[in-house]
């Protein structure tokens, strides 16, 4: 039988004590930031178990790192301060283990309904990076945006494409999203289009959580790059198709994206997910050795994306998709990152690139769900090409085992109108 | 007769009473880092000037702005306080005021001579962007990159075209760059290559340093920019031309540049560029509306690369430009990455893209100057196709006045070898 904690976790909950996410909350305006794992329908407050000198291990003893108002601290330690951290958890909130359970003045200091709290991002994230590694979106983007003939670029398949994205513009699940301005491409001989964008998108994706990182000029090694990486989020790509189109030769995208990035609240970590490790797509042509793993994982992650209209009641699913349809593994896009000596810092966030699989419902945005708007998604009645004022997007993901989930939580957002 | 100093200040000097330029440095390892201004070959300890009490302006007098490890704090305060600070500091080091001049004992502790200063990085760089806004430089470019016709894309005369940099790896002038080693094109049906870049590059650009920037959503007007603008560094994008051409298509420079980017490290203010500004270049098409100034102006700033090899006494001048060669302003470059309701924060840095002029001197790059290294430099008996191990690259910059100059210092940095 599965371990179980004394704390009431539901069947069918994201969070059993098999996952125990990391988060950083507040109980409120003005009072200060924590970190906290979800547990149930609660999160346990890591400063009050730190507190009270429950975090016994010899790492983490004397260690304030959960009495900071983020987790970069924590994720600088690297993975024995996780494993230590998850090791006394597991064992704190074990429905076996009298500490905490029978302790009434510490769990009620510690152990807070989630409805009461505020959930903030979780770390300072230095850079963010946005890779593009589902094949399926490639091609669907490509045939789009440049025809069908070569849709993937010739390097695709050599290497995990990235670019740099805005890392002042990630945003935590539920802060609204403001339709941005911005140009579009010139019809005839009109100058360029302006204003609200008329093309806004989501892009199911979801992005790793840096830990310790590397010193600038030395390289991460592929097979070593597992130990950098503390976990992973759901993540929204915000991206307005229109700006993106006219903006993106020859230096990429940037005002099409960086008005906005959502992340989920809760950091799912690397040790939660490996029950959950799959095989990785066989890679042809191989990679070459910098790219080339001992061990190849992915991960069966359920991801699902759901709008709902304003005024609506009910939320429409628009795509199933899963993690495992990525071509690039986490570990080969971060060695990829560092190879030319580029560093990475504690709290960096390497997102995945949209996720679509090859089924059309499984499609990651509305730009290949409905083809760039010549074929509009029925939501329940209404028709959607791309996202409309008051929509609220919603993303899920979910590892279903047999007998407990390791879930994400959702991370989600809805589209304001732009200023006037 | 201009404005002098108490502190002697050489006629070519770069730092008169007219420029204080602001930096952080400390004064060996382990000291606290500390902001200063430059005056002739001294730097003034502005924590020391703050714990005399001498800043007794309203604004500054209960600040602890330049108490703190970089400048962060003082740039979000925005152009009230730096008006107030320059004229308190121009007020202080005059030679006509006894204050500091004849207070031997706080004159002692704040004057340092540069030689025994190490320079910092003057601020966290929350976001780093890099702009594209030659026009001789994007010509150039678009011709090596992707032939002769309409090497300017169709775009570039309607915005000023941007992508986000990677800032972990924004160094302070003197750092070393180490070689980056990445994936290079394919010849016919061969894996891509792979090794130490063959075509590494400099960047020859400026920067702005962003003062107290914006709320999400909320884009700032290109007639409001320059409140937002601090001062202006030097800056080398150092550039992996191999790394860069294969892996760019689509999203634009990854490996090829985040290896390293050089800054210089006093930030020139935007009010001791002001006796240099000069009309912008005349733009046609017109701007769209939102990027319309009221007055727009350009900055003659004179500019220089040198190379200095390993084991030559001298260098070698291979590149004289200036500012003025931008087509799209800085305040226009600012409204523009805001206008999505992109949020820039204190301490982002703006980079210009490189500063080519229409003379074959004047090129900013040796992808320009050597035409992808066709027709190779002559450096006193060398020749360069690109940089190789050992090379120094020293950029200048300075405003020529006629009775003083406003000076940039140098930004420097050698290339050694990739690792094994």
């Amino acid at each position: 039988m599965a371990l179980q904690s004394f704390v009431e976790v539901k069947p069918d909950s994201h969070f059993p004590i098999q996952n125990l996410p990391y988060g950083v909350f507040k109980l409120g305006p003005g009072l200060p930031a924590r970190p906290g794992v979800a547990i149930g329908e609660y999160v346990l407050d890591l400063s009050e178990i730190s507190k009270a000198g429950l975090f016994d291990g010899p790492i983490l003893k004397n260690s304030d790192c959960f009495l900071q108002p983020n987790l970069n601290k924590f994720l600088a330690m690297g993975r024995p301060a996780w494993k230590e951290a998850r090791a006394t958890l597991q064992k704190l909130l074990s429905a076996t283990e009298a500490t905490l359970r029978d302790n009434e003045n510490i769990r009620q200091k510690s152990l807070v309904p989630m409805g009461k709290v505020e959930m903030l991002l979780p770390m300072e994230i230095g850079d963010y990076t946005d890779f593009f590694s589902s094949m399926h979106h490639a091609k669907n983007c490509g045939t789009i945006f440049r025809g069908p003939q070569n849709p993937i670029p010739a390097n695709w398949f050599h290497l995990p494409i990235a670019y740099h994205g805005r890392a002042s513009s990630v945003l935590i699940s539920g802060t609204d999203i403001v339709r941005p301005r911005g140009q579009g491409s010139p019809s005839g001989n009109s100058p360029p289009s302006f204003g609200p964008s008329q093309k806004l998108d989501f892009e199911l994706e979801m992005a790793a959580v840096i830990g310790p990182g590397n010193e600038l000029g030395k390289p991460i090694d592929v097979n070593e790059a597992a130990d950098h990486i503390f976990g992973v989020v759901l993540m929204n790509d915000w991206s307005a198709r229109d700006i993106q189109a006219w903006e993106y030769v020859p230096l990429g995208p940037f005002l099409g994206k960086s008005f906005g990035t959502t992340i989920s609240p809760w950091i799912v970590t690397f040790d939660a997910l490996q029950p959950f490790a799959c095989d990785a797509p066989k890679q042809d042509p191989p990679p070459l050795p910098y790219l080339a793993e001992k061990i190849s994982k992915n991960y069966d992650i359920s991801l699902e994306v759901q709008i709902k209209p304003a005024g609506r009641e009910d939320s429409c699913v628009v795509t199933r998709s899963n993690f495992k349809n990525l071509y690039w593994t986490l570990t080969q896009q971060l060695a990829h990152h560092t190879i030319n000596g580029c560093n990475l810092r504690p709290g960096d966030l390497l997102g995945t690139g949209t996720i679509s699989g090859p089924e059309p419902y499984s499609l990651g945005c509305l730009l290949e769900l409905t083809w760039n708007g010549q074929k509009p998604l029925q939501l329940n009645g209404l028709t959607r090409k791309f996202l409309e004022d008051g929509d609220e997007v919603i993303f899920t993901g979910c590892c279903k085992g047999n007998s407990y989930n390791v879930g994400f939580g959702t991370c989600s957002g809805k589209i304001v109108p732009s200023p006037h």
